[in-house]
């Protein structure tokens, strides 16, 4: 069965966003007032798997050893079948 | 009132995704057999309007003037009160 995960990548709250900040301020100058910007990554990944279950056990192992950094990142799966 | 936009900016379908390839073959590296990764980019803008239609309008502009280049990106924009 095909499944597509979608990832998202967010900062932990506290840290810095230097991207996000760094928007909110040109937006400033283009004359758009916002509150507060944030940045996040999103991927999606198309695997091959028996079972939902290995699926989604299978793509949280490669975001804690490759795709997040658990010390500054939170993440969260999505997934369903193609 | 308080919304928050989820800006979601995709590579249009063609365009080269140097990332995504590079975590696929990241992956495979790691034993883990994937189809397909692609990657995109999420803001979150917190903005205050007195509409839900003037606060997507505003959240479109800053989409097609700074957010996304319209060239090579598709974007999507979800509203919710906060």
């Amino acid at each position: 069965m095909l499944y597509h995960a979608e990832v998202t990548i967010e900062l932990k709250s506290g840290m810095l966003d230097p991207e996000g900040t760094t928007i909110k301020r040109a937006l400033e100058h283009l004359g758009y007032q916002t509150k507060k910007v944030s940045t996040a990554k999103k991927y999606t990944i198309q695997l091959d798997s028996n079972s939902a279950d290995i699926a989604r056990q299978k793509v949280d192992e490669m975001c804690q050893k490759i795709i997040a950094n658990p010390i500054i990142h939170n993440y969260t799966i999505e997934l369903r079948e193609a």
